[in-house]
């Protein structure tokens, strides 16, 4: 395939992507998703092509424990959003899945409804090892889906170590699932889910479970309040809601509009993309300048040594960083 | 002055060090701070030479806002392990006082007492310009006091943009110091220092104080506990105290001490240290990598304008990544 070619083809693809074809933009996804050199450059042009139409959706990041109901809220919040004339991407940030062979959304029957609409989306996590690399594609997928049309993306991660940093990263609102519970039952929050969540929403509110639910929301709600919020005009609240009945559902995503009216007059919205577009260009560079360090097993090995070293306090880490320094030239 | 000199040279200053010399202490850390390429050669060969007498010390990170009494503290906490027998160093991270020409340790009448004993030895910010410099240098003129036999270190910062965790990175405890008040009154914890903090103190509990800082606490003790603690083996207290009066010193320097007893056995607290190390080094590698593209003023110029075109969005950061990535080579 000559240069010329290439081009045509890539501004083909592109054209097919713009005009909400579901069927290629699962093969552009899965161009951005391939290791080899080929595709890679296919698939920068691809997303370079598309960037205008990119950035319109509202990009909502999802987290929560495994048994929370994630799967149940995206179907039903999902759902919700097409009725009310939405089209909704759903991906994934699952660095585990490149372990365990899965997906948090391999399982397409996990959203059973959302998953037949024509209108929704679903892509499951790329399994490409590392969380930059798998976080990298994700966002790529998400610029797409954006270009094809779709106006919300939903971006759900189990939080795995830093993943809900990236997923965190890459949207416009964090949103933190809890399961209730009283007393000593209490979901603890983790420490830096604090520090992201624009929101908390607590499922299972239904039947018994409303009291608790309840209960739970009010004590959450007490610890966010002792702590500064992140944003001066916005300040994280805690809902309840319950996927199984849909009670609640049109709430979480009210809040979701609110917060982007708040943030929006004073620049803060469009101020956290523009820093997470130059934030994401620094982690791509880090990287690719890790990866030098990863190429080569003999430098491995060395910086591998030289790590040892510094941990056991033989060498400082001054002179650790000059050989270290001295590998990559 | 040739190699062989210096050699001998840096032999002589590290023993002067290592037998607690005060001036010679200052000295050193004066070489550490210099940016001459001669001075730094020869601060790195005498940390070098110093390493075996470093790790000695419990390093405790300080911080809490203007205001909030952390000279008065200082010196309280530190007369207090004074008279117990230590050998106390107070050192700063304040990356404002290259701007602002002052250090909040700068004023050494703001800790009377401590200033003026023999077993204290006090020390301003370094003021290197960036966070990382300022850090860089701290952390070695930690291992310096070490050497030099200080057994506690104790490192202030105001928490200026990421100053807390650069502090929380070289130290074995981080403590959070807030005021008292009540209801509306009572003072926000900053998201981020939630997950950094090994314990909260509340200050000025005397005198008509005593009941709101008590009721502070029970506030701030019912939000912490619904976060998840950072270690499986301490889960961070709340204490209240006066650095006026003296009351509750003791109760803080306890709690440190219990913290370091419960993390010790299963290997947690030498593993955060090993951690810091492997850290700091690839800090000092990521800055002198970023300094590159900073000193040329050619090169800069050109990352703005990259930075800029990806904060609006014109063009990928995948595309931005690889343009300052030729710049580089």
């Amino acid at each position: 395939m000559n240069s010329a070619r290439r081009t045509g083809d890539i501004a083909h693809f592109a054209s097919e992507v713009r005009s909400g074809h579901r069927a290629a933009l699962a093969r552009a996804i899965t161009l951005i998703e391939s290791r080899r050199a080929d595709h890679q450059a296919s698939a920068r042009a691809l997303v370079q092509d598309l960037l205008p139409e990119t950035g319109r959706a509202i990009r909502v990041g999802i987290t929560g424990s495994p048994g929370v109901g994630k799967s149940t809220t995206i179907d039903a919040l999902g759902m919700y959003l097409i009725e009310q004339g939405h089209k909704v991407a759903v991906l994934a940030v699952d660095p585990s899945s490149a372990r365990t062979g899965g997906s948090i959304l391999g399982d397409k029957t996990r959203m059973a409804r959302l998953s037949a609409e024509p209108d929704a989306f679903i892509r499951p996590s790329p399994s490409s090892g590392t969380l930059g690399g798998v976080a990298a594609k994700t966002r790529e997928a998400m610029l797409l889906c954006e270009a094809a049309g779709f106006d919300v993306v939903l971006v759900e991660t189990v939080g795995i170590g830093q993943s809900e940093t990236a997923v965190c990263d890459m949207t416009d609102f964090f949103l933190a699932l809890m399961l209730p519970g009283a007393g000593d039952e209490l979901q603890g929050i983790k420490k830096g889910l604090v520090e992201l969540a624009d929101m908390i929403a607590i499922n299972k509110a239904d039947g018994d479970n409303i009291k608790r639910a309840n209960l739970a929301a009010g004590e959450y709600r007490a610890a966010l309040h002792i702590l500064t919020p992140r944003s001066p005009n916005w300040q994280p609240p805690v809902k309840t809601y319950s996927a199984m009945t849909g009670t609640g559902i049109a709430e979480l995503w009210q809040a979701i509009l609110d917060h982007r009216a708040a943030t929006t007059p004073s620049g803060e919205f469009d101020a956290r993309r523009r820093e997470q577009q130059v934030k994401w260009m620094w982690t791509l560079l880090e990287d690719r300048w890790k990866a030098k360090l990863r190429s080569d097993p003999a430098i491995r090995a060395k910086v591998k040594s030289t790590e040892a070293a510094v941990a056991e306090g033989s060498i400082t880490p001054t002179l650790g960083a000059d050989r270290v320094a001295e590998l990559i030239g």
